[in-house]
């Protein structure tokens, strides 16, 4: 049989196959971002070049999911729902392949630190690493369950992660002051510090972007809180 | 008469439309970038809040533009390429807001810098500034035009932004190193310059597209091209 199987499938079938990827989606995100942030703790090369290698699959179903959806634009016409849910998708499947490369460049950063003596503040990265972690599972669960509270949830923690960064980054300018010889390193942890930050910024997107299709309502958060370093 | 003009409306209008609001969005973008970058050079706190401002008619553009996508998407059924085309449209307008917001972020930064004294440094991001909108000017006359040869050229630039990226990273730690002082500062400048390296990065994702609508051929360019920074 030559008829494609699409042409016979239900868009809610291609739906749930678009559900599927971005799950998978996110489950590799959530490995990459756990890992660099161990790499970054044991000082872990090898964990970082895993990181690195990891993000050529996050972005293949990027461009998987980007065909799919156009496949469904382009073959039927969705109902408004259906059509919501799938640019819904495509732009959830956006933020993960930012946090896929966010946490990419945490790994290549790990040579970069491994050059200098290990910093103490590396812990206080850490421990903002780990909330961020814990962030994005909420929001993958969130995604799978489509729980609105979830998503309000972890907007209310995201608060907390850039509390984190804010304190490390007034801990991190003291210190390359009081230690000029950290400043490399310092600097280098500035940038995982931020990415981290980013990260957590992302994973507020989709968590707005589930509540908005489960409530049909906007989450009104201050998207445009300011970090400590003025960013 | 209540019937819609968009159902009597051929989809060339309503690409013709689209094409209008992104070459908008793309010259609000330019003039975010070019004031953010004279902002900082002239420690110009006003011109800093204006760059700010202008933040929020970026947003709503690109939120004009999504709307008027999906609206497309659902009331036609677009032949191959013109979908190909709204697409495209969606995601320069993403990588629009992205700049936007990047150059915004460098905009608040100006308070920061303008704590300390000015830094020497900060006419080496300036030049590395002055590329970066060179780039963007020519991304968007290319988009205006269609030239597949200026998103060569444009992503051929982008590697001479990079290079001044890395010598302004290398230039600031050491400066820092001297003279502990300036750490403060030179840490603010160090984020104004990785954001525009990252504008350099959103303008060759934009030539990229470009290129591809046009040519329909992948751009094989390096992406994953390391800066100084391991990031």
């Amino acid at each position: 049989m030559n008829t494609p199987s699409h042409t016979v499938r239900a868009y809610s079938e291609e739906l749930n196959a678009l559900s599927d990827e971005i799950a998978r989606m996110g489950g590799l995100c959530e490995s990459q971002v756990t890992d660099c942030i161990t790499a970054v703790v044991r000082r872990d090369p090898q964990l970082a070049d895993t990181v690195v290698k990891t993000d050529a699959e996050v972005d293949a179903l990027e461009t998987a999911i980007e065909r799919r959806v156009i496949r469904m634009l382009a073959l039927r016409q969705p109902m408004a729902s259906d059509l919501r849910t799938t640019i819904a998708a495509y732009r959830i499947s956006g933020d993960l392949e930012r946090i896929g490369d966010l946490a990419k460049n945490v790994g290549r950063r790990v040579h970069e630190l491994n050059k200098s003596e290990p910093l103490d503040l590396t812990r206080s990265a850490e421990r903002m690493g780990r909330l961020v972690v814990a962030n994005l599972h909420r929001v993958l669960d969130a995604f799978a369950s489509g729980s609105a509270e979830e998503c309000i949830a972890v907007c209310r923690a995201d608060e907390e992660v850039d509390e984190h960064y804010n304190s490390l980054f007034r801990e991190l300018l003291s210190f390359m002051i009081e230690d000029p010889r950290t400043i490399t390193a310092s600097a280098h942890l500035l940038f995982v510090a931020k990415n981290l930050e980013r990260i957590g910024d992302h994973i507020t997107n989709i968590a707005e972007m589930i509540h908005y299709l489960v409530t049909g309502a906007e989450l009104h958060r201050d998207t445009r809180r300011e970090t400590a370093d003025g960013g």
